[in-house]
Formats: C-alpha cells, structure tokens, sequence
C-alpha cells in the first residue's frame, strides 16, 4: 500500500470538509456506524462485517461538535505523521490530540477510550487500517522459520535467531517476503510453548513456520499470518488450549471479533485450522489425568462462544463444548508436557498433521 | 555456568538422602526460610538478601512428607531436564510432576503454586538459579544495538533486525557477547517506546542498546542486563513512567524483590540508574498539562513505595513521592509525545543523558 494513498485519502477528507464550510454548508462527515445491530456474519466469506447503516457527523450540532472535531485532529495527527514517515501508538496519538480547545477551558480528548474510538471510525471513513494511518497497536510475540524477510533495510533471517526468534513489531505492512520455505505456519496462544518447539528445531524438522504470542493474538500477529496465507498460500494451524477461551482465540483469527469487525477484510483468515487440544486427544493422548476442572467463569464463557453465530451450526466445535461440559474440564497445551517435555513436538504435533487431525 | 556442574548438585543432593536413608536415619533436607523474617536489605551490597535461618524437611514427619517427596520429585524433573538438554517452563515442570503417589489416591502436587514454591527452594538447595536447573520463566521483551551475539550455534546482529528487533529468551545464560559497541543501555517498560527509539534509530544515533519489556520485566531481561553490565561494564539507564509503580519497576532492577531475595545476586544491578520521567521534568519539559489525576490505589502505593527501605533514606526520591502526593497526578513517558512524536529521541533523552540528569 503506497504511503501516497493514504495521504491523499485524508487529504481529501480534509478538503471536503473544507469545501463544504465554503459554501457555507453545515460540515459533515460520514461515518458507518460500528454498534452490534449494523454487524452482519457474512455466511458466503464466513467473516464477520459491517453493515451498511451510516450516521452522519455535523459540525454545527451540540451533540456531534466534539466528535467532528476530534475525528478532524486525528486525521491530521495521522497525516503528519504520514508525511513524516513515522508510527505513533494509540497512546501517543492520545497525548498528541489532547489540549485545550482555543478560547474554551475544554479539552479535546480527556481519556485515551475518545481518541481510539475516533481511530477506528477514521478507518472506516478513509477505508484504511489504523497500521495504513501510521498509528500502531501492541508489540507482542517471536517468529522462527526458514524465511527471509527484508524491513527496514535489513535483510533478516528467521532461521538464524538463536533461542529467541524475531520478535514480530506492531506493524507488518511494509515487510517483505524474500524467501519463504514451508509447508505450514503453526500459530500458539503461548510463548513456553514456541519456547519448547524452537528448541527442538521444530521448524527446521517439519518445515514449518512457528509463531506465539502470549495471550492475546495482536492486529501485527493477525496480519502477518494473513499475509503468509494469501501471498504465499500456506496453511495457518491455530494451537490453542482445550476451553473455550482457546476457542475464541481461534474464531477470532478465521472470522474475526466484533470490534474489528470493519477490519475483517485485512485480518481474518476464513481457511485457518485448528489443531489445539480436542476432546478425542484427551482420550488418545491419555491426559485424563491432567485436566483442570471448569471454573463457573469458563461454564459461562462456554454458553456465550457456543452461541455465537459461526459457532453455532459447527458440529465438530458444538461436539467439544458438549464435552467440555460432560467431563466437566479443560486441558492445556502443556499437559501434554506429563508425556514427556518433547512429546508434543516429536509425537503429537508431528502425528496429527499427518492425519490431517484437524477442526475447521 | 558448565551443565555438568548442575547435574553434579542434584546428584549430590540425591545421593546424600539416599545416605541418610542407608543408615536408617530419618532423611531431611535444609532450606533457608524465604519469609519476610529472613530477608534483609544489605546496606553495603544495597541489595535484598536472604538470612541464615535455616529449616530441615523431614522425610518421616507429617507435616514435612509431602514437601519432601515433592522437592526429591522436582530435583528429578530438572535433572533429567539437564541430562536431555531441554528446558521447561514452570508450568511444563507442574504437569511433569503432577501424578499420583503409587498406593495412593493422593497428587504429588494439586496446584501450580506447589510446584512453583518448592523450584525456589530447590535454587537455594542447590545454590543455583532457576534458569541453571533448565527451568524457565517468561519469554518478553525485544532488543537492538551495535551488539552481535552467537545464541545456539546462530550469530545474531542486533543492529540488524529491522522493525522487530531480536526477541529475548526467558533464559539468556548461554549467550556469548561477540561485538558490544554500546555506550549505555536503555531499558523501558513499555514496547511503544521502544518502537519509537527503533523506527527513530536512537541506538545509531546515540551508540546505546535499547531493551523493552511489556510492564513486567521477566528474570531473562534482568540477566540480561545484569549480563551487560557485569562483563561489559556498560551503564544502565531505567526509563519509567513517573508514577509509583515506574519507581517499583526501577527498584526491583536495582534492588532485588522481596520473592526473589534468593536470587539478588545473578539478578541485581545497584549501579543501574532511573532515568524517566521526574517532577523536575515535569516543569521542564512544560507537561503539565498532560499530567493523570491520581487514584486512590496510587496514593495507596505511593505510600508503600516510598516506606521501603531502600527508598526510605533516599532523598532525591523522597522528593518525587512527595511532589506526586503535592501535584496529585502521575505522568506517562507517552506525554512527551505531546511535544513532537519524536521529541522523546531528539530532544529529551539526548539531553538528560548529556547532562548526566539522573536519579540514583
């Protein structure tokens, strides 16, 4: 994506918004509107998107003035930096629009929730990502593979970072893929567990991409895997653990979440498999013993994920909740460490791939 | 540290029991007591230490059988960890030692805590750290400077990372430092910051390693540090918020923490100094305006911080507890982004560091 577009996308809001103050119009600006009752589960791309209901923002209107002049501050605070050519994260862009608005005691912004709030209707108004307007988010997680990667002017090699691996930045738009050699990536909710593989060379061994986060699966985390399945076509396996926040862990990187549901194009990853813990492995792999009984939290949180919309006709997924419920437990990846610390990397990982033991 | 010596301890450790047990004595274990009763702050070391208070764990004793086999159990793990070259994380080390008791309905350990407890009495056992029994602890944070370093056989420049920078390993004892060209090091709590120092090229610029974590910072950037420091003689600097908990965050890399007392020795640095956010710089700097009203938790800890030993007499800090209470606010090292998204790089750090405008 040419920085030029980006740009000259806010510059025309910019002018927009002036040229209607020119013909002595009521500015306004367009902004589609981000509530639960305007976000759709497209059943065809399998992602959840926006709808097309939009609300219009005035300038001259008590209840919209603040929020107009707020979304104008932030498309210039993007497009300086822009043009300057540097990135700024959601809390500096906080800092950088809050002051006192001239001739009043008012402040633009009081609280860090306005001016992200603000950054998402300025994506949707420009139809680019917040990493398109230079704003970035959380830096989180390491990345190990035979890939080579060219950023910033450096040529990196991902199958030459010692016991550490690459650590993934904010914003991956600009990296570019030199040479990519894998049959696979395989993504983990946690980073003990990217620890135990990349020192058994899993990677190497199974010619495969390895890549954690720790807990969350950050926007920088999504797009890469994005970016490694639709320009390079290799499949993305999502280990998680056997309860029912693994389970939103892996629906949010195939269909997305509600909140970023108008980023759904740039983030989901509808052929994505998971390969996590599943009833039967529990059976199979014999962790009976090793299971952690549900909390009253986890029974809730398995009534919600079971419900939501791309969960609900999923047979395979509605058979483990069930389970979950039946045995009355979770399991976690690292039970699988009561079988030996390489268990998981030289027998489970390595058989259920070959048995394509996989839910979709 | 060579492996074998590791081994070697454990298998005094099991051997000396197995003695005991020869000669028909009640086998027992000496662990020094990790209460607060035992732990005193060095005034000439100026770090948390552990006492000589001493307890025996008694194989044939109610209340000490259970600790007893599970600390014989963890030894086991953690030598066989070290035998087969593989580390584990603590809550792989749970699951390897969680099973039942042969004869028994009853689980050698119920609880991670369990576990987690009897792998810090097992370090003052044995007089190693954690990370030398091939245990390891969180994996965070990222790094890059003019430094090349050769981790597992890869060699690794660090002035070559791109957006990412090298992501550190919960454990960094097997590094080797080939190439260090660094005048001091920057550690900062927070990986914004340090994608700002990064996307800006600070370490070029300023001949310096930059090093973040994500709030905490894990036992594998402390010894990192530590390692720095200690064989490279290179100074470092700690870069907080202003605020109670960034004073925290600067002691316990100074100091030690009151849980990890045992280990002050491979985890200190009392030479490090604070170089964030101060009420001075408040005036200075002209942020005010971008001050965060205090809560009622931060009076709280402000009051418990300031109380420590190791601040109490500590004059210069004295004064910026007490300018908080006055000013009643806080300030993130994310208001100086007010000023100029690179204002932090061009301005404010070059300048304190030029003018030696550091807290000790």
């Amino acid at each position: 994506m040419p920085k030029n577009k980006s740009t000259q996308t806010l510059k025309e809001l910019g002018k927009d918004v002036a040229a209607q103050a020119e013909k002595s119009q009521n500015p306004k600006i367009e902004v589609p509107i981000r509530a639960l009752s305007n976000i759709n589960f497209d059943q065809k791309s399998r992602t959840l998107v926006l709808g097309d209901k939009k609300a219009e923002r005035y300038f001259f209107n008590v209840a919209h003035a603040k929020k107009f002049l707020q979304t104008i501050e932030i498309a210039s605070v993007s497009k300086n930096l822009l043009e300057e050519e540097k990135h700024a994260s959601l809390r500096d862009v906080f800092y950088m629009a809050k002051r006192t608005i001239p001739g009043t005691n008012i402040n633009l912004v009081d609280e860090q929730s306005e001016s992200d709030s603000v950054i998402e209707d300025l994506e949707l108004v420009t139809g680019m990502s917040r990493e398109q307007l230079n704003i970035s988010a959380n830096k989180l997680g390491s990345v190990a593979g035979k890939v080579v990667i060219k950023d910033k002017g450096d040529t990196i090699d991902w199958s030459k970072m010692g016991s550490g691996g690459w650590s993934i930045p904010s914003a991956v738009e600009e990296i570019e893929f030199k040479k990519v050699d894998a049959d696979y990536v395989l993504y983990m909710e946690k980073a003990a567990v990217w620890e135990r593989l990349n020192e058994d060379k899993f990677w190497n061994k199974h010619n495969c991409i390895i890549i954690s986060s720790q807990g969350q699966t950050t926007r920088g985390i999504r797009r890469l895997l994005q970016r490694l399945y639709e320009e390079k076509k290799i499949p993305i396996y999502v280990l998680c653990d056997f309860d029912p926040w693994g389970a939103y862990i892996y629906s949010v990187i195939k269909y997305g979440s509600i909140s970023l549901a108008h980023a759904s194009e740039r983030l989901t990853i509808p052929s994505v498999k998971y390969l996590g813990i599943t009833a039967q492995d529990i059976e199979k792999y014999d962790l009976k013993k090793h299971l952690i009984k549900l909390k009253d939290t986890d029974v809730a949180r398995i009534k919600q994920v079971s419900e939501y919309e791309w969960f609900k006709d999923n047979k395979a997924w509605q058979i483990q909740f069930k389970k979950m419920k039946e045995m009355n437990a979770k399991a976690e990846i690292q039970a699988l460490s009561a079988r030996g610390i390489s268990f998981i990397s030289e027998k489970y990982l390595p058989e259920k791939i070959k048995n394509k033991d996989l839910l979709d």
